[in-house]
């Protein structure tokens, strides 16, 4: 089944405010192994909304439309739905008395532009919204389905899961995926790697750029979940092999929280010393649950003078009486623009014997962020 | 002058991000007065993406599409492009120098598949791209304009800013704006305030929650950009005078720039303990230019036992030889859903007689970055 959206309201295409309800919309539908390659934003315009739902009927099976439900000559959803299907929205005297009883119940006037919000057409149902005045539209006609919802996301998201959902009519396949996080990789050499797999159509795999590094996401689509589950498993073996030390976690798993876990099993505390990461990298480490246990403290001294990186490490062990030291410092290599930072990582844990002292690259812009990343890096790798 | 945005990339229609692209750009065409009517996602599918841009030149002036750009054969936006077009795109050798030199800085290996990045069509020029290595292209044939922006939102951001934006061919009215910027006041206190203000159409006045208060912003739309500053003006009063001291910046400003440079202009120095905080405040600070001279360093102790905040404050005033000194602590008010915590930030500045201490209410989730900014905040009244 193919399913399109279609964000209806001008202060969507103003950026007064960000469409939410897309994202919402589209993971639901990946779930349940619905396919959908479109979604549009349309402002409050009638002739342009009806030229959005004619082109979105002609080429998918569900169009799901949100907004533009409300009580004002602004809101156009229904019109247009109704033009669409070359009918006549009529007020629905059962549905006049819900919502006059939902007014008398909060003790607001009703006015008459809110009897709009009691209308239907032939080939519409209401849906019914808990949550608001404005009920949804379940319209069908030639076999084409235009399911009309409202744009606030807490009355669209709790009709969408009671109302919607558990009504649509579906195929029998369902979705599961599996992320693989890779750091200090690019993502074309992710990209080139990955051309080495036993080629397949399903799962998919697909590899998207991130902050914390690279996702390897693989999508499988099977008959049930323990199928979807099976597809995907060599699939992981095969990227794991490929990648190697590269593989850091998977799915919700966060850089922070794997180092954190690996200093609990090891029962290692930490202190930390940072200059060009300036904070950045105990902020993110303090982001983990369970951080206090491991984390003694850190020195953060943005603009120290450049100094041996392992003393500074072995300074933050000791101020500290930590098992580990890390240091962060950085220095500009040119300042000739692109500017270029050289960004050292360094790490003592003398009961084991590690000194540690790598050095990265990093745009001035990036290198908090980054540096507090490959500081994560280097912890994972002696971990 | 109508524009019209395409957001390209099969993770937004499979819901594992949220396109904040579209959002910026509307925002930003509407301070331009460029109209824009659609909006569509589409995934990474040439023929899908070609149909797409197709109807986006049938009916707008200029199209902007974001995301597609990266090395990997799922990027198919250039292609669509050139396609769209009937041009076949070629490797440029000036670019690809450039981009070697971009992986040869980094030390990074650079592959076969990022040449890609350095293909042209004879339609479209190269647009800088000072974050990443995909060059953006701006493509013009038959009077209709095709630009194209790579997906992460800091690379698309500042290439929009800094290489589209300033050459667009704008129609004759200007937009001049003005945000006036507030802390430590809800957006519905804002808006019930400005309801107080003198009515007019032009300038126009948005309110908007960001993550460091809320923004107020006036736009003024006319013949030139002098009438547009003086019909700004006597709002911008207007709106200062009903907001008070909540007014913190303009425009730009950011509140760790304006703490930096009130520092800078009382040549006071700052030593910092962060305990509920865990770093965000300093790495905050440490995001503003010159920093170095006023910040002397922080001591971090995220799971530190509770103590008297203002000794806090003392000792890192005194561990850092610094003028002021500034500490952030927090309890857990109530385990009980939904969880609170008491947010206090303590400064000390024996030099002024000043010793305050103040404290806030924050859910966990939002209780690193508030506190930062309380602590800006706090640091800002003092100075």
């Amino acid at each position: 089944m193919r399913a399109e959206i279609l964000s209806v309201g001008s202060e969507i295409l103003l950026g007064d405010i960000v469409d939410t309800n897309t994202q919402y919309l589209a993971q639901r539908l990946s779930a349940l192994g619905i396919d959908l390659y479109f979604s549009t934003t349309v402002g409050d315009n009638r002739a342009r909304l009806v030229e959005c739902l004619r082109r979105a009927v002609g080429r998918s099976d569900v169009v799901l439309t949100t907004g533009g439900l409300g009580p004002t000559d602004d809101d156009v959803t229904r019109e247009s739905i109704a033009e669409l299907f070359g009918e006549t929205p009529r007020v629905d005297e059962q549905m006049a008395n819900l919502l006059r009883d939902f007014f008398k119940r909060r003790g607001i006037e009703m006015t008459d532009n809110n009897l709009k919000q009691a209308s239907l057409i032939p080939s519409a149902r209401a849906i019914r919204n808990s949550r608001g005045t404005a009920p949804g539209w379940w319209a069908e006609k030639n076999g084409r389905i235009v399911i009309a919802m409202p744009g606030p996301p807490g009355e669209m998201h709790y009709m969408w899961e009671n109302e919607v959902e558990p009504r649509l009519p579906l195929d029998a396949a369902v979705i599961r995926s599996r992320t693989i996080k890779l750091f200090a990789i690019s993502e074309s050499k992710v990209d080139e790697l990955l051309s080495e797999l036993t080629p397949c159509a399903n799962p998919t795999v697909a590899v998207y750029a991130k902050q914390d590094g690279i996702h390897v996401r693989i999508t499988a689509k099977s008959a049930d979940a323990e199928e979807a589950n099976s597809a995907i498993s060599p699939v992981e073996r095969e990227i794991r092999a490929l990648m190697g030390e590269h593989v850091w976690g998977v799915d919700d798993e966060t850089q922070e929280g794997v180092v954190v876990d690996l200093l609990r099993e090891r029962a290692a505390t930490i202190g930390v010393y940072e200059s060009i990461t300036a904070g950045q990298f105990t902020a993110m480490l303090a982001g983990a649950t369970e951080v206090s246990a491991v984390l003694k403290g850190s020195l953060v001294v943005p603009g120290a003078e450049p100094a041996e990186p392992l003393q500074l490490a072995a300074k933050a062990r000791e101020h500290f009486s930590s098992d580990i030291g890390l240091a962060t410092v950085g220095t500009l290599l040119s300042e000739a623009e692109p500017s270029i930072y050289e960004l050292i990582v360094a790490i003592s844990w003398p009961a084991q014997g590690i000194e540690r002292v790598t050095a990265y690259r990093s745009r001035p812009h990036r290198v908090r962020t980054l540096g507090a990343y490959y500081a994560l890096h280097e912890l994972r790798r002696i971990l």
